[in-house]
């Protein structure tokens, strides 16, 4: 006998760009939003009946259209307000998942002032939460960040590991590190000012990166997570992935020159990858 | 205070193609391979002390190594052997995770017959595998595929549904329905024809696609998972992921014509987002 | 003083996908549209005064309202009657370029029969069209394809190159060589079996491919020209583009393992360029 | 009869990272080279003779063995330094291009202070240049920008233009204006300060783009071009490609709501497509 298990649906890709007017000058968001619903939608599955489905297409009016009324100038409260909206109305689903992922928009120097509507994309870098609301249950928010590039010259090392048959790099003291920080925390509470927090954990992290007198790749993660848990005592956990994007030293010896660590290939594959969890202690 | 906890590392995107040569012509593989090591790795994450931490370039070495002497000719069998030899040679690993994507290259036909060394890219579908093992333990092996893109003309619908104050979507009998199919199913053991069945399992769903008479997407998913396992005793539980990559029909009333479900934009985004995991009953 | 010189407008990426209802199955195609205009814009660029512009907007609803009505079969009659359309209703437009891609789609087979109405995305090759007229000209027509990969495993070598003092390149009688195809051709004329012409272009520049005894890549991409410009008296130039994808041998020697041309490591960069224009002599 | 016409070989995507180390911290710079030919390669092409033939290989190594030497502080004076030195040393060659595109690292700031070996990835604005030299010929050197993508919220309508049967598109006086502009200028001489006169054509094109009252997307390009020809006397022409990524405003009236231009949807596909050339009249 087969059976239905784990199940959900909804809709990815909704994209949102919200421009707010103030007499001084315009404010642009641009939210990429996804919808996912948990539920007794067994006959639909198995019987082909849809009539416990909420068609998809109505979960993107919905982000839309409570998108005009909200107040809200977080991703994190605007995700809250959607998920009890759609709980609200849909006594036969069991919990709502709502991600947004926010696109980096920068206001325009003209002559050196902010320009009141002008903007320019900043990098690919995403800010991004995940609020997930049972019925009668608690708000569970994930907040993160996703493809942070970043780069540093100096004060990065990696020696003293396993020497096997098979080993062929050198060891050194001095080399480049980059790396893409994928991060997410969770929240100890869901009414907190989440913008604050999250410029904190992002300047606590960056900090940690340039200054970090690196071991290794996990080190500094480490670090990292550690130190943004400290600066940030409404958070309880933190998930760091940090791919090793390697930065190769080319051997000009073979053409008569020296390299003191001047000239790179800079790869993209095959790359490090590295991921930790770091909490408090309970 | 703060701790450790989850954490694993390795390396992606190791990309392998190997060439057999025999008399009669040459066969082409060309496989992507990601290494991942769990075990007692604090003393790097704290202390910055490598003297446990296995190189991710030693890994990468490790799967060109052993590509040379393997007698794999399934992404299974080589994983499984890549993860015992990792095994075997570091202590301090309790479990290591090896994951490889499959990339399709057919051989060219040529004046009508197969070319024993030109070779043409398929489409963009993935094989994959992912085979896990720790210590002293069993394989457990997900396989599966990824981006298999399909398309139907013909037998889907989408009625009944919620209809509420922000529905706009019309009912619709005759609909194109277009995925892009992923799925992954457990193999109850670690010691079997992983090529026949993996073929019986594609062939399975694909015929379900095609002949299903669909009222949701939710619905022929469920029935391509269920036919796959009855098709195949030797898994147990397979999901699969089917995002709605909707094709809207163009309204050409406006223009006096009638659009008698022929012209259609397909898009990419928003897209609806379905997933389910279907096993046998216990 | 400063003045406006070469300009053009119009909309890209108008993607239609259009199914075509026999009584024994139905036909699917995807076009990615592409309408360019070129005429006496100049009170737009310097005035603002729009008068002249047809908006791009329209340009997408006469793709989609022409191709209700169209009986073209390929993409070069599709393109020829979507100029002519729009060069008849603005006189103000000097000359209109089209260009189609089309999207591999496969009938899937089930049970060893074609289905009649599901399908399957192929590979990432695109057939291309480019349709250019002026009013009162003649259509220019160049078609191609683009991103069709292909690899051989034997007869490919490099050797006899220049050596000089950074160098370091090793000569080989046998290598893997690994491209992806871009070509496009001229039409002598515009009324033709365009998709009878371009399979005997694509077969032929492939059996060259999987045949040719290979001193370079310049070489073979020679070849490929050379018999598609033989095979096809309707053509009088061809213009093909060959990135040399490298594969690299891997070496295993410092393992104490030999590789007799076996494992190899794809590589997307650095690669080769090499693009040459072949054509009858006047 | 057949015969080669045009044809051109060479390098694509050498990735470099340069690290030049002060006392007061370091500079990072990260450049794609690409490297063309011209030449004499008939042989090459009809007979399989590489005697003519420098390896593309070494070009690699070429960019990396000059990288290390050079003084050149921008891609522009780089460039023209890696075509001289391919000139001279290979006389079967006619012409070399050089194509170099910068990636945006941003030093950080940490505790209010730029970071003297840390850095973030930019926007994914690329800066560019194409330096083309023949033996005994002058420098030919255009140098761009690509993907600068913006957004105005105010100060842009579209009005006035042509109305047909297949017309759809309302009029607007206030609608978003978002691109993602490409340009290429081309340089009066070559011995310049390439990164001055570079900084202010782009601060010039940002500031017409933000002050513009635009008509439509072709006013303001010419508009962006032709103060950059005013700002700048040493480029005498400049091309310049805005495609228009449309903001599509969302119809809230159905849900009973209003919808003040406020909340849009972005979007990929279709996009406007412009694009002009501009010059000092001769």
């Amino acid at each position: 006998m087969i059976e239905l298990a784990e199940n959900r649906y909804g809709k990815s890709r909704v994209r949102l760009m919200k421009v707010t007017r103030h007499d001084h000058g315009h404010d642009l968001r641009e939210w990429t939003v996804q919808v996912l619903l948990k539920g007794d939608f067994d006959s639909a599955h198995l019987h082909g009946d849809n009539s416990k489905i909420l068609p998809t297409d109505t979960m993107k009016n919905t982000v839309y259209f409570l998108a005009r009324s909200s107040k809200a100038t977080t991703m994190e409260d605007f995700a809250k307000e959607l998920a009890d909206f759609l709980l609200g109305r849909n006594p036969q689903v069991q919990s709502v998942s709502i991600r947004v992922e926010s696109t980096l928009w920068k206001r325009l120097t003209v002559s050196g002032k902010p320009h009141p509507s002008a903007f320019m994309r900043g990098s690919g870098e995403l800010q991004t939460t995940s609020v997930e609301r049972a019925q009668g249950g608690a708000f569970h928010i994930l907040s993160g960040l996703d493809n942070l590039v970043l780069l540093k010259t100096a004060n990065s090392g990696f020696e003293g590991y396993i020497k096997d048959s098979l080993t062929t790099l050198p060891e050194t003291k001095d080399r480049l590190f980059g790396t893409a920080v994928s991060a997410e925390w969770h929240y100890m509470s869901s009414d907190l000012e989440f913008d604050v927090i999250r410029k904190s954990i992002r300047e606590t992290m960056l900090r940690t990166f340039a200054n970090h007198d690196s071991k290794s790749v996990q080190q500094t993660l480490y670090a990292m997570a550690e130190t943004a848990l400290e600066a940030v005592p409404e958070i309880d956990e933190i998930e760091i992935t940090m791919p090793n994007k390697h930065c190769l030293l080319v051997d000009l010896s073979r053409f008569g020159r020296d390299n003191p660590n001047e000239i790179f290939v800079p790869t993209d594959e095959p790359h490090g990858y590295i991921e930790a969890r770091v909490r408090r202690k309970p």
